[in-house]
């Protein structure tokens, strides 16, 4: 999805969630985490012995200019290295565990993370290697499990899938966009009186075309036409583009049109 | 992340959402975005005017097993074909559009789309191709756009991205996972008795040590420990074990433990 517009200032979480990913096989799932990340304003990557070193010319391109992101990655040789800085540390994982620790959602997680950043506390996420996942010895020490609700019989989320959706929760846990609204644009919406003009001007044409010839359906035809229209919110502009429609069905275009197309016709 | 397991029942959304790719480029992209689909249960793929043709060999490795997917999608001419049969399409796209068109949430679609399936009508998402994104003429006849709220100075997703994250909020949006739970797995919760017994078993061996000799700071002390140790909710257990680690740091692991030492320090 293309969208990006450098103009915007960037929203950035210095203090959000760390990325912690264990063990990353692939220098290009590295780099789409870190993608995810920057989409939604995480800075903070850290990678415990990645599998092929680092840094990995393969995360570069996969990161499509999250550049800063991954110039920044601290590297570690184990788990409790990375985050012995941390005061709460979450464990993704699909995997039953055989341990009694709370499980949350991400939008839970979220919720609690948000709420720990916002009392000064430092947090992190741990992402576990591609294939293989987290190790029970990495969960142990994490404050919960976040655990992502899905379908059961196909629960296997590729590592920057699961980067993006907690990092998507975390953004919109303090995110304010409405959930539904309408951009105005350079328009301005239709006042009561030119719906009432467009109205007007529609019903006066459908009169004089026989079209609410029936007066005992009338009302009920007008009721209805009206509401259909007014559920399209109009703006001034569409309702001159409206009210031009109109006319133009109403006179075929005018006498000078006709004229126009019947030489058309001839020339054809 | 590991955690499929086959045993499971899978959950299908058989009449959610259509995921309609148009003009996609890379078959593993499209491989990617199915993969996703069927981790949250959606099975209706439409391909219009996929770039490299039909099947695409490098779809499948991507969609890492969703294979019944791939093998049911459709494919059409253009984006008109596409959703003839659909009540509602939503249009995905972060970039603002000369067009005077609700604006929706993630979240708000799904609880949208939800309803209107529950309705019994048939809705779809429109994602445009990896580069360019999604056409106007592609978003004019949708009922609404959907855009991710994210970091503004760098809101491209990847295609694959985008319908992972649509395709949870739809599965969420119907899910009744608890928001956090603790499994109990095998176990069962100390009851009351056990766990005062375990507080009297402490108390009274840091007593006998002198942990608590200072009389007057003796029951902030006390609380103190059975506030910290009420909070972890320990199973029953785990206060066997933890009875365990008291005797055994209160009697240095007893006479016979401390034989045994003291052999093994003269054999070292």
């Amino acid at each position: 999805m293309a969208g990006t517009d450098s103009t915007q200032n960037a929203i950035l979480h210095e203090n959000g969630p760390a990325i912690i990913l264990v063990g990353a096989q692939l220098g290009e799932n590295i780099g789409k985490a870190v993608r995810a990340m920057y989409n939604f304003g995480l800075t903070d990557l850290r990678l415990v012995a990645p599998r092929d070193g680092w840094p990995n010319d393969a995360a570069w391109p996969a990161a499509a200019g999250a550049d800063v992101v991954l110039e920044n990655a601290r590297v570690y040789a184990t788990t409790a290295d990375a985050i012995q800085d941390l005061h709460h540390v979450y464990a993704t994982t699909a995997r039953m565990r055989d341990m009694v620790k709370p499980i949350l959602t991400p939008r839970k997680c979220a919720a609690v993370m948000r709420e720990q950043v916002d009392n000064g506390l430092k947090v992190g996420l741990l992402f576990g290697p591609e294939k293989a996942g987290l190790k029970n010895e990495d969960v142990a020490p994490c404050d919960a499990i976040v655990s992502v609700p899905l379908n059961p019989a196909f629960a296997s989320i590729n590592l920057a899938q699961a980067v993006v959706l907690l990092a998507y929760e975390w953004f919109q846990a303090g995110d304010e966009t409405p959930e539904e609204y309408t951009p105005t644009l350079e328009t301005t919406p239709a006042t009561g009186e030119e719906l009432q003009g467009l109205f007007d001007h529609l019903e006066g044409e459908l009169l004089e075309a026989g079209y609410l010839r029936h007066e005992k359906r009338r009302p009920t035809m007008v009721r209805n036409l009206r509401n259909m229209l007014s559920r399209a919110r109009f703006t001034q502009e569409e309702v001159r583009t409206l009210r031009g429609v109109i006319r133009a069905l109403a006179t075929g275009g005018g006498p000078e049109w006709q004229k126009e197309k019947a030489a058309k016709g001839k020339k054809g």
